[in-house]
């Protein structure tokens, strides 16, 4: 039998990227999981994304450090206020002042010097329906147009890339992660959370967590229960 | 009179890219030029490049620092012999082991994250004739490419990459930059330079630049006159 072919996955340690790198793992992959150090506010989601990496047995993890933060220009990096207690509905509307600018050209290009390096012909990402409502670099367009640079810009010619979780909501993304054994309790999905790493459960990224879990009757391992 | 449109200018510190931030200066862009630490043997192509934005009326100039060594895989930033003394004819046949994987995708990445920081419209690279013999990342299509990837992934949908010294070879480039003004007594060429930061007059950079001022019939101000 020959050895399982590699794939880079994004991972962030969040929900979406932690359902990402099982379903790679899935499909046969030997997944090389990839997470930056970029000045986030939520930097203990890198211990969660270590610990997600280890549970779904990457072949490796490394983690990037990126200075984003010397250009700035996101609530996510700077001194901007992390929206909070915005209604399902508002969530989504324009692009939200969490929006990172490049971030995910960036963190894709040196997934692609690593795919080079590795001889890696798969990147996977775990961009989703709901951030592309928001997040230009979400986009299925953007994910394509990348696909054709990389191809372009290194010897990768064949290069695939992979966002399975695409056209999936976050209940869907739940339900798949949950058949594929993820353990939901080691991620971490707040963009703003408390000095021990407790997530706010008000900014966008808590709300839509908690609304996944809600929808499917199930209690989130982090944060329990929702109160709506 | 309105204050001038900001351009983003990759500089490496060689050549091509003072040239490139000279076209752009003329052009009357306020040039906003951004270098990279990124491992590579020659780091004191930053000091040239400190230098040249200066003496070119750069409006800003920063030095990103990005961790391309750990991902290893060029003899720019690895233990792999720069090669040396390959002739004009062998320069340019495949993919050189200087080539750095992915690089040119992450340095625009970065530029173009400061692009949408600061509302930049303009992204100037130094990339020539000569380069995309050698490296896919220098290649018109993926330039292209790039612009297409950028416009989908940021709020800047009026993105243009400007490739100026696309089409010109290393005399014309020379020719240019000395019309308007720059000074390659302070630029920096070569791949693997002395301590001092000599140059090898070796390596694939030092061979074509020394052949270009030479068939101008002209002494490069760094390197003297060829010896050929």
């Amino acid at each position: 039998m020959s050895d399982p072919r590699p794939a880079i996955v994004l991972l962030s340690g969040g929900m979406d990227s932690a359902t990402c790198l099982a379903i790679a793992r899935e499909a046969g992959f030997a997944c090389h999981a990839i997470s930056f150090r970029y000045g986030q506010r939520h930097a203990s989601e890198l211990v969660a994304a270590t610990a997600v990496a280890r549970a779904l047995g990457a072949a490796s993890h490394r983690i990037i450090d990126i200075d984003l933060a010397s250009v700035g220009g996101s609530a996510l990096t700077d001194a901007i206020a992390v929206p909070k207690g915005r209604s399902d509905d508002t969530i989504g509307d324009g692009i939200p002042v969490t929006y990172v600018p490049a971030r995910n050209t960036i963190f894709l290009s040196y997934a692609l010097a690593w795919a080079e390096v590795l001889g890696a012909r798969d990147i996977y990402i775990g961009v989703n329906a709901i951030d592309y409502s928001g997040y230009p670099d979400c986009r299925p367009e953007f994910i394509s147009a990348f696909q054709a640079t990389a191809r372009l810009g290194t010897t990768l010619d064949d290069l695939t890339m992979r966002a399975p979780l695409q056209h999936l909501d976050k209940a869907a993304i739940i339900t798949r992660g949950i058949a594929l054994g993820v353990d939901f309790g080691l991620t971490q999905s707040c963009y703003d959370p408390g000095e021990s790493g407790a997530p706010c459960r008000l900014c966008d990224a808590c709300v839509l967590r908690l609304r996944g879990f809600a929808e499917l009757g199930l209690v989130d391992p982090v944060m329990g229960a929702s109160e709506r």
